[in-house]
């Protein structure tokens, strides 16, 4: 797989046309994607502010350190989580493997085909079935079988490759900042490994800058060599205040900037607009039917509502898809 | 503090003898405070292998990660742990306080002098004297109070600064590997906040670099703004196996070199050195009773038995301090 953003290059003759030579050169557009507006003022002052020597507000290279949601602020979430897609498709291929799913309650209502009702009546429905298909294997095992999925898993209703569901805008975005000394990490609910797998390839973020939900691991023997085993036990569920823990326990100090899209994000959103100094928190507010999805208040994935409430008195910038959003997803050639 | 590495250049005049230059123009020894012997040739053969573009042990940049232990394996940690010295410097200060202290068990041992009988008797005594005092105050307060002490503490023995006990070959080393693009980490079963308050001041590995363990934190109003507060319960007990769960936690891969210097660093060198491909694993053994301590099968600090005697067929890399090491501690001016 090769990195999303750099194929906008490839069919231009003229480097000079390429988005991820723009910051570098600083005399193109570093978001072209983006919409002159607030949202892309707002990132371009801020950027300026804490980068520029003589700017009070300049904070030195190694403090800059931004953190972004996943699901649904780098890529799209909707109709259905990607992990958990992956995690239904293996429950039924390792059906036959697994007797005792049948008469499980939630797997058991998947493999009759109700989805719906396997993920209802209860916010940890998406963990527990999540957990029934990624544990009991190696770490590394587990590694290989999400790179093979993601090679090829497409999007329920684009029947795109789930890694071209990827927000365009967002992708020059991490470049913009990372081309400014910025350290950007991931901080998500879904699984670090699941994540990890890809994201050096499709957001040219290392695996070590991606922290997420995590399940039990021991370091046992196995076919006579040691392996960290995923045991069927959440170890740590990364949403809402955790996601400031995870910082915590995983960087050691307070981003400068964060980026989310719904309630779950408000907490580091808060930590972060919370610090002194300039500091950007940004909503990614889905507000685009046509090209996206147009959700927030009752949705109950992305749920967005204490969040967008509470955006104007922390200064967070609210991103309105439909107008500040010239693309969505990549241009891609197959 | 400056970084002490670069202390070897401030009295000379020529770069041309200045340490940390030396890897880049690839003329001069990278590693000068080290004897020319099978350690040395270990490292550099190593570095070469993986480096090497032709070589078909090469490492992609991306994936040259190397760990290293902290206590014994960076900085020497007899007669006493640094951040057991600063616990119990607290405990003395914060007794007038802290009642309670004064009958509970170990504690109380320790407020009447007697050190050595509140650390006997039971492996986890450490960890409790070091819960009692590095919790209860916010992470960003405790992060000041640790700054604070490291930047006047002296060890008891040698009455240098604590941040003076580091090992300069140590310090090549880490420069070394990142010179030739490796990503360095602290594993240790010290406190991250603890090593992370000045571990890029002392050994240039940045805060996110710096794995140790975790107390149970919790994100909480006080004095009307949200704080990390430091719970005084153990989250994570970062020693033996855990180091591997850990780097699985922070890093998501497997590293390929690894340093330690006891029994507790031994799941963290097999995990490195069970990878395909070259690896390097090490093991600091204290045999200068004269410049350091001489210890290994008989001290409770730095226990080391089991890793020598598995030494041999893992192929890890014994490094006799005595023998190997030209000098132990940096030389510096005050």
């Amino acid at each position: 797989m090769k990195r999303i953003l750099t194929l906008g290059c490839t069919l231009l003759l003229s480097l000079s046309f390429c988005f991820s030579s723009s910051a570098a050169t600083g005399k193109l557009d570093p978001l072209p994607s983006w919409h002159a507006g607030n949202s892309k003022q707002a990132i371009i002052n801020f950027v300026n502010e804490v980068t520029t020597p003589e700017s009070p507000q300049y904070v030195n290279k190694n403090d800059r350190i931004a953190t972004f949601d996943n699901d649904g602020t780098l890529w799209a979430e909707q109709p259905i989580y990607a992990q958990l897609m992956f995690a239904i498709e293996r429950i039924y291929s390792l059906a036959p493997q697994n007797p005792s799913w049948q008469t499980k309650h939630r797997t058991a209502k998947l493999l009759k085909g109700d989805i719906e009702g396997a993920l209802s009546h209860d916010e940890n429905a998406v963990n527990d079935i999540v957990m029934a298909a990624n544990t009991g294997m190696s770490d590394e095992a587990y590694t290989k079988i999400v790179k093979q999925w993601i090679s090829k898993a497409k999007h329920p209703v684009s029947q795109k490759l789930f890694t071209n569901m990827v927000y365009q805008p967002m992708l020059e975005l991490i470049d913009y900042l990372q081309q400014n000394g910025f350290k950007t990490y991931i901080v998500t609910g879904g699984g670090s490994q699941f994540i990890r797998a890809w994201s050096q390839d499709v957001y040219n973020i290392p695996p070590e800058q991606v922290i997420g939900s995590t399940m039990k691991r021991t370091y046992v023997m196995k076919n006579e060599k040691k392996v960290i085993m995923r045991e069927g036990e959440m170890d740590f569920y990364n949403n809402k205040s955790n996601k400031v823990i995870a910082i915590n326990t995983h960087i050691g100090r307070r981003p400068i900037a964060a980026f989310g899209n719904s309630d779950g994000d408000m907490q580091m959103l808060n930590y972060v607009s919370d610090g002194e100094g300039a500091r950007l928190g940004m909503i990614i507010h889905h507000t685009d039917e046509k090209r996206e999805w147009a959700y927030d208040r009752k949705s109950p994935i992305g749920h967005l509502s204490k969040a967008l409430d509470k955006a104007k008195e922390n200064n967070w910038q609210v991103v309105d898809m439909k107008s500040d959003w010239k693309v969505i997803y990549p241009t891609v050639s197959h």
